[in-house]
């Protein structure tokens, strides 16, 4: 998979401010992108019941449908730190509203790094001050990519072009959280005229296909966040043309956050087909993904295909005919039988392709994972907070 | 935690055999126990969809409650081998009552090792050719424990005395299941006069307690199989003394298997409670432990607590107040804050106590995990099928 190099073009009315504000140390921790008009914004969030301050009140702040600025710092996650993690959150998007003399529930905070230390909202703060004449345009979303980056091993970026209009794609994520230093983020950019209502409808549609079909290691991080913002600048667009253009640079995006998970060495693509429905192909092919026993034989090429059909029987609440199950591999459909064809296709291929058969309907999903490797068990475990 | 070395006294009227049938080297991987009279017989199986042949035939010898004999093979899982696995597995019992002069739907077959390669029946029958004058009694249970064995380190058994009557138990798995070499099994042997009935009542609150809250890697074997036999010859014992006995019995072999994990240096115990009731913290303890990112924390001792929330909150389907979870440390009750003094903790001890307290009810649960090390990647990713 190549990785994005620079962005080609931008939606208009955007700026950014991209800094280290040194909350740990001197490399850019915190990002800004402002519009100059009010945006028609939607959002989704983590699921998990233990969620981040920021995530609290970004919820509060978009329920109006509307986002003018959003800020984006990483290591620290200002989660599991109580009421005064969560007046931190209320304050820095206070001070945001000030600087930019805008309505501070306009503001959207996201926050990625550890769990449960103080948040360092005065250096944020410091950071900060006179935002207005920091901002810059034609944004620079390459640096804004970099500065919410964590275990991250190169930026993630992409866009689209809708004839006048362009949507900008930005996200990060290493493993699907990794408390020390991960979560996965994505913010989504675009001058094409649509309504929030527009917006929530394509973002639930596009993020149940895409960032919801994606899994590094099973955990859930607390901060998960994914927003869209439209500021109609460039004026309206087909929802047909915006939602397929959406889609495939979602698609994009997670394909880039797999194959840069925590220590993977691959991006392993899963096609479960003929399921008795799409939500039992959805839960089968997490299963796989998330089985340490298929992503350590995906890492070496074992061509254990066992584990395939162990992972497949143990979903919770979902029936399948052994006999029936039929695997390939790869675009030239390598049948797991074939051993040998098997281990070379795995062992020379980065980007590993599975289809599972299971004849019993119609039933489909495509997920996303990658490999487990000594690397993920490394970066998890000596990193000393 | 200390290996068991050896077992001082046997049940009475059990005899065992032994031996290497070649199925892939010269080591051990076939072992025979039989019973001079029919035993009165429990058992409980894998949950796993795509199940084991010898499962399958398993399960049907024991629905009249009467086994007589058990034969065990190592390095060959006969799963999803189709019809032909089956016939084997049925050949397999035939072969045994033919030996033994006993009805074959008296002997309980149980397989290990890798998915998916031909059953290699041919070898078993010439191995157990003759059985009958290769038996020996007192039985060797320390070798046997030996054959089962797959990823194991060491060979898992232990034994409680009940006045008269003597209970043996033994155990292999290092991975919940490893296809290529692993899965759960328990085999336990009594002379007390039990029924049937008490057994499978006895077996059915035990493995709740113990084989069920074991979690290596959250993957499910296709093979698992718990078995108890009492054959009676050492008289009536007290049901409430055995059930105690059995239980605790179990918990040893629980902690063995869960020590022993693929690659793991640490056993990993949690004690969820104030939980609202038994069932939620059964599912975040394993929540807990089945966490790759717990694991890995507590690897090397990053006292990262974050983790531990993180993956409580992620646990489906139940509810908790964030503000009123607690985290203690050990058998001095370290608090999560106390940052030096964990890491201390967590470095220096190979049994790894955690106590979380909910705040909202009566419900607790124990349960068993390990930690997540390179070496569980290396044992899985670079073992060649």
């Amino acid at each position: 998979m190549e990785k994005p190099q620079k962005i080609r073009v931008v939606p208009r009315g955007f700026y950014s401010y991209v800094t280290s504000a040194g909350i740990k140390d001197t490399s850019l921790d915190l990002g800004v992108i402002y519009s100059e008009v009010e945006a028609q914004a939607a959002a989704v969030f983590t699921q998990n019941k233990v969620c981040g301050n920021p995530v609290k009140v970004a919820q509060r702040h978009i329920r109006q449908g509307k986002i003018q600025a959003l800020i984006v710092n990483s290591k620290n996650s200002n989660v599991a730190t109580g009421r005064e993690g969560y007046e931190a959150a209320l304050q820095l998007c206070q001070k945001v509203g000030e600087e930019l003399s805008i309505n501070p529930q306009r503001v959207f905070p996201a926050s990625t790094g550890v769990i449960g230390r103080r948040f360092p909202i005065e250096k944020i703060v410091t950071a900060i001050s006179g935002l207005k004449e920091k901002l810059v345009t034609p944004p620079d979303f390459v640096s804004f990519a970099k500065a919410i980056m964590t275990t991250d091993t190169y930026p993630k970026f992409g866009e689209r072009s809708l004839g006048k209009a362009h949507l900008v794609g930005v996200a990060k994520g290493s493993g699907m959280i990794a408390p020390n230093m991960a979560t996965m983020l994505a913010f989504f950019f675009t001058d094409a005229q649509l309504s929030s209502n527009q917006l929530r409808k394509i973002l639930k549609e596009t993020v149940k296909k895409t960032f919801n079909c994606l899994s590094i290691d099973s955990d859930t991080s607390t901060s998960d966040t994914v927003l869209v913002l439209a500021n109609g600048l460039g004026g309206p667009v087909s929802e047909d043309e915006f939602r397929k253009n959406f889609l495939s640079l979602a698609e994009e995006l997670t394909m880039h956050l797999a194959r840069d998970g925590e220590g993977a060495t691959k991006l392993f693509l899963v096609d479960v087909l003929e399921a008795k429905n799409d939500q039992e192909a959805h839960k089968i092919g997490l299963s796989i993904i998330n089985s340490p026993l298929v992503k350590t034989a995906i890492y070496k090429g074992d061509p254990n295909w066992g584990r395939i059909f162990m992972a497949i029987g143990k979903t919770p609440g979902v029936r399948v005919v052994e006999e029936k199950i039929q695997l390939f591999w790869g675009p030239e459909k390598i049948a797991s039988e074939n051993l040998t064809a098997l281990h070379k296709y795995l062992v020379e291929n980065e980007v590993v392709h599975l289809e599972v058969r299971l004849g019993l309907g119609q039933g489909k999903a495509r997920v996303y994972g990658c490999d487990l490797t000594e690397e993920y068990v490394r970066i998890n475990a000596y990193y000393t907070t």
